[in-house]
């Protein structure tokens, strides 16, 4: 693209490293925010630095928070001793925007990975095992994709905790609400099989 | 979306204001710049406030400048003399892409339309004239859309300028390439009839 203005083309080759963004959108988008008040920039722009300057990572939990200590560890009308253990902090949002959780997250930052040369220290396991050691912890609920990766996770984490007497669950897998038996991998419906429930705790 | 940090959330409602950038791709956009640098961040912001302040538009061609006058018009190596009319500067910056033009450009900010409330003393139709009577212009090349606006406003522009020697011309109609005839619509097909060329002048 040839632009008449180095100021333009500078703000379209900025938007357009961004993941998913062409040439064409990023335009679109720049001529938006040129056609909209000067303050409607300020405040994009201001609220981008404001976040990339003044985020930090919560110690407990190691979710983004605004201070040392999340809002959601820091809210005492939740349940302290359930923890949602997840990979990343966008499970957190999903979860959190079920609105069907009342418990505690702990962001473990990927899975045990060894062929991606990850193993468990470079990821907050040795924080959440000191977690349960240290709290009264009563269950910890993986949510972890269901990926062999995640079933290893979750098994050294398991192993690590054998000797304590958390409760260790994981979130239901089975078909998918509106998803269809026919085009279900066997892997899955051999597993909601296995845990078949009886109908009257069937929950819709 | 429930967010554990509000400097997220705002950064995110900021980005998700864009047209066609929902909640999702506003966190998948966000969080990709806490994974950079900070400098990303800091170049990213600066570039959008840099535009915002101190864009102009050019007193000649009204496309986006960085000065009075822009690289377009100031370049003595292009024909100032062949003037290419277009409605936005999204046009000027399609014709540039092709790179088969060396004239200059004049923005008019839209096409008259009387049913929207846009007359001829809301585009930059007075200045055009006295751009091609005050200077020596040979040609203007209207490259406006095909629509009945497009065509009123190419109109008004020739009657205006009726007593003047100017050569007036439009970009052509006809099929567009990958286009297949039994799907062109019959004004279009009629338009490419009437306007045959000799197989000679074909350019491809």
């Amino acid at each position: 693209m040839n632009f008449s203005s180095h100021l333009l083309a500078d703000a379209v080759q900025s938007f357009s490293k961004l993941p998913g963004i062409g040439k064409k959108t990023a335009l679109r988008l720049v001529l938006h925010l040129l056609k909209q008040d000067e303050s409607e920039t300020t405040q994009f722009t201001a609220a981008l630095n404001n976040l990339r300057k003044n985020i930090k990572f919560c110690k407990q939990c190691f979710t983004m928070a605004d201070a040392d200590i999340c809002t959601i560890c820091s809210n005492t009308s939740r349940k302290q001793g359930i923890i949602c253990v997840v990979e990343n902090i966008r499970d957190v949002i999903a979860i959190e925007s079920t609105q069907q959780f009342n418990g505690v997250f702990h962001v473990l930052g990927g899975n045990i990975s060894p062929l991606d040369g990850i193993g468990p220290d470079q990821l907050t396991i040795e924080p959440l095992i000191n977690r349960v050691l240290t709290n009264e912890i009563e269950e910890l609920i993986f949510a972890l994709n269901p990926t062999i990766q995640g079933d290893t996770t979750i098994h050294y984490i398991q192993r690590k905790l054998q000797n304590h007497s958390v409760k260790i669950t994981t979130i239901a897998r089975g078909i998918a609400f509106g998803g269809e038996l026919e085009y279900t991998d066997e892997m899955t419906l051999a597993r909601s099989l296995q845990n078949r429930l009886p109908v009257e705790n069937y929950v819709r």
